[in-house]
């Protein structure tokens, strides 16, 4: 099942199911609305069902092309694809604070959920946590860092881990003043130098936000405290994560920056399958770069750990602001520098409620 | 049980045990000849039993020193003590060939062997495998690649491995041309850049035959096909060594250059315990290097790639024909670059059999 199939994740998963006919078969694509692309992923999947939320394209994927899966509509859609019992895993790669609805409706039927939906943890980690809880499912992260991390942390106790240590690119801006940050413009901040991704996550990632999410997010998937989790940049993005252990040992994740890995790792855990990318040759990357964060110097950063310790509603205020504010600035309303300062305002202003 | 507990990696052990009075008890210690090192250890340790090869340094322990032990000596002594009921594990950090008895003896008490004498895998590799299998012990080396490479491997499947990379330094001549080895003397090369070993040790990272042995090892220890098994530059020492998934993912192990964190692990497996040493920053190092190694180029290692693809009693003489090449520079009478010409002799006028 592929919730978000349309999406830049969804489409990779589309590439990795469809690399392994004889290890995957998938039973139920959804998406939010581009009909021309998910009747193009029913003729290649071949899946009994779809579902596009926008009730328009819906009908128009049923009447316009002639593709054979049975087509739901609506948000009740998606909740109908993930209870179908012919599903063993639910990949959710849905974008944005949309995606959470499907991570609780996944979780509720036991299967497996494969997260690419970073809001659900950073919005509502709770939540999600206490449902898993109730409903005996299992969840691993197909985002690139938590992956790693989880692969990491196989075999090992989590009480012996003693910092996770998550490796940001540090973004196209990074070292920048504030000064030259102001005068970014949308374009300049869409050219990820090392991953190739949405463009919400693309601007998240040069703000760092998407770090802050990041360390919300392993905070809620490993149950470890806010100062045991670090960022560090890393520009050439080719060490995804690290784990340290009590006894000095850091266990690390390396590999190439192509997100059809985690994504099959989430897929086939705990076996591995062959996987027809290219190996990474740390002989040919020649360096691996690595520097010191200093949070304070990072508004978005900064903001993510201020929201997590918190809690509350902060965290998920953070996130709806920062989405707002993302959309803000790829419209040109406000600079770069202002997405953090419309997120500090926000959060000053918060009347935080508990979410559970 | 602590067999050549004065020597480097054997020092290095007591210190470990010392560190963690609550988690190990040493009940004997076993060493060659050092009367004097070997009264102190016991002082501080305390063991039940304690061993001397030589048996008029033993009978120096015994009448010179007031330490309380009993005291054993001779080859049969290191047997007795192995066959002690009240040990558990037994960490064999011999120098040289005169440790496959003691592996040979550990593993038949079925007991834990901790590995430190490489020269047990590289010159009966099939012996050991043997043996291990009919007496049922387990065996964690505690080299540091190979011990990364065990800890990369936890909670993993073997047979999803496409390859083991084992780092090396590259050693105090990295790059340098064979007339500019040539006229090297055993004070250069005994200068590691990053690691704090014995002598032989040393020598045989300078020439790199130290990374074939390690070849040799992994694959006797992991059971992976010597094409699987590369070897790669890496000057700074901080990553031990990295395993490659058939899915494209690398795990690998990083940490301070310190022997003390494998001989932990050795001893604490499954489990991790607190380390009371410096961890590695990442940020602090800043910078990570590969290079290829290109095995045709480098004598030694090539010698260690062929003897052991020419199995029977080939890695044996590689390794007995090293030891007194090493011996040989070390005392000045031989060159350098002459360390492989001899051995590369040896092994081509060598009359194979089987070891087993």
């Amino acid at each position: 099942m592929i919730l978000g199939s349309t999406g830049s994740i969804g489409c990779q998963a589309v590439d990795v199911v469809l690399s392994h006919p004889d290890d995957f078969r998938v039973i139920g694509l959804a998406a939010n609305r581009n009909a021309h692309l998910m009747a193009d992923q029913i003729r290649k999947l071949k899946p009994a069902f779809a579902c596009l939320v926008d009730e328009g394209a819906a009908r128009a994927l049923k009447e316009d092309y002639d593709c054979g899966a049975r087509i739901f509509s609506g948000k009740e859609g998606i909740e109908e694809l993930c209870a179908l019992d012919e599903a063993d895993i639910i990949l959710n790669s849905i974008v944005g604070s949309a995606g959470l609805a499907a991570t609780l409706a996944a979780i509720k039927t036991g299967k497996r959920l494969a997260l690419a939906n970073k809001e659900s943890l950073v919005a509502a980690g709770d939540l999600v946590n206490k449902e898993l809880k109730l409903h005996g499912a299992e969840m691993i992260p197909v985002d690139s860092e938590h992956n790693a991390l989880w692969q990491c942390l196989n075999g090992e106790d989590r009480s012996e881990v003693s910092k996770l240590i998550l490796t940001a690119s540090g973004g196209p801006f990074w070292g920048q003043t504030n000064e030259q940050l102001a005068t970014v413009t949308p374009e300049q901040a869409l050219k990820h130098p090392s991953w190739n991704m949405g463009r919400r996550v693309t601007i998240d990632s040069a703000t760092m936000m998407n770090k802050g999410f990041e360390v919300i997010e392993a905070h809620h998937l490993f149950g470890l405290a806010l100062d045991k989790i670090e960022a560090i940049v890393h520009p050439q993005s080719v060490v995804h994560s690290l784990v340290e252990f009590i006894d000095g040992s850091l266990m690390a994740h390396l590999g190439p920056t192509d997100m059809r890995l985690p994504i099959l790792y989430s897929f086939s855990w705990p076996k591995r399958l062959n996987a027809s990318i290219n190996k990474l040759d740390l002989a040919l990357v020649k360096q691996l770069d690595f520097a010191h964060v200093d949070i304070d110097k990072i508004a978005c950063l900064k903001l993510a750990y201020q929201a997590a310790k918190s809690g509350l509603s902060y965290p998920t205020a953070l996130n709806a602001a920062d989405e707002i504010a993302v959309d803000a600035f790829l419209d040109k309303k406000i600079g770069f520098t202002q997405i953090g300062d419309i997120i500090d305002t926000v959060l000053q202003q918060l009347d935080a409620i508990p979410v559970h």
